[in-house]
């Protein structure tokens, strides 16, 4: 698919993209991310490969070994292995990367990739803090979320950020966790509108349910 | 408008229609809500004959006696005066009445109807309660929402109320709170598609741009 020949891979985020005047709205033709959400079907064991950290996290949740984990187990073998997430992000990670057919929980497959995932957006978070203040602020949000081939107008990254605001005045930053939550909100509702323009016009025909279906997923996580 | 005169009130909900084997899917021609968000403009005193306990709970958290209120404010004047209400639901009030110019408060008007609005909820939630459980279930759900004129896909419904699952295995039952902020949601989102389909066709075409821009405002509360 040339389109997906077009964008890069998230795991090796290319070099910023110069901005001159601000980005090209409306938006681009390569505007879609870059990677589909993980998850190959099946609750077999882990991937070959996967890190022994990664198996170790898992397990250590999975207390009855029935292999598969909710999301306050979830939320504590993120938490061990690698740091603690909001239950906000946590609903979003285990919306985007169960398996279908079980509505609840994740297997070690899901798992093995949903971490590979997190290590996608911490190389992009690490590559665009660029004052290295351990955060992200707004101009920096959209290079990062416009380096892996989503193009946020103006007004969208406005809304996104605002909802950081702390009210203290100060120039709101986002960390770690409120980035993913972040990227994986563009990034997934954005492939939910993939999905309704198959031919990639930037334009979509949709009914009212199927928006309705499209959004709510996100909307009460 | 004959849309609007084909709808209800939420105020004074009709009778609960009858319903046989499942509500007519898809979507009739009224599944559009029938009250717009509150709030004239201007920040000026409480409207006349506002109910003194309103203006009463506005004042209490109005320390500084600014007339504007902000998020956590609300959650104070609604917790003294009406009941505890979870941030997420706070937030999307405060999206939905605040004035459109002003990013983070409510002042006095916009407090006055959206207490009235809370109120209006209250009648249909214990008009709907058949069982008188003090709670509302999925089709209790379904039938408050669609005497207000939203007939919600059986699909939508089921993701909507799932999020509120507690993985007990029990049946999911909203207490006010979540059935507010569902109602919220449901009207938020309805509002919006309808903007983007002006003649009530029921399909609405959407730029990705405008896609992005109707929903995040909801997903990040
Ligand atoms: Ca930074
Ligand atoms: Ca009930």
């Amino acid at each position: 698919m040339a389109y997906h020949s077009r964008s890069h891979k998230a795991s090796a985020p290319p070099a910023p993209a110069q901005h001159g005047s601000g980005l090209p709205y409306p938006v681009p033709p390569n505007y879609y991310g870059p990677t589909s959400y993980g998850s190959s079907h099946g609750y077999s064991d882990f991937p070959s490969g996967t890190h022994p950290d990664v198996i170790r996290s898992f397990q250590m949740v999975d207390m009855d070994r029935s292999g598969f984990i909710d999301e306050s187990e979830l939320q504590r073998a993120l938490s061990s292995g690698y740091q603690r997430f909001s239950l906000r992000t946590i609903r979003l990670l285990m919306f985007l990367f169960k398996n279908p057919n079980d509505s609840l929980k994740i297997g070690p497959k899901e798992f093995a990739a949903l971490w590979s995932c997190l290590g996608q957006w911490r190389t992009i978070f690490e590559r665009f803090d660029r004052d290295r203040s351990g955060k992200i602020d707004s101009m920096e949000l959209r290079d990062a979320l416009y380096s892996i081939g989503y193009a946020i107008p103006p007004s969208v990254l406005q809304v996104l950020i605002s909802r950081y605001d702390d009210g203290s005045g100060r120039r709101v930053e986002l960390n770690f966790d409120s980035f993913v939550e972040c990227g994986l909100i563009v990034k997934g509702l954005t492939e939910k509108f993939k999905e309704k323009d198959p031919r990639y016009t930037g334009t979509a025909m949709l009914t009212y349910d199927t928006f309705m279906s499209m959004i709510i997923p996100f909307l009460v996580s």
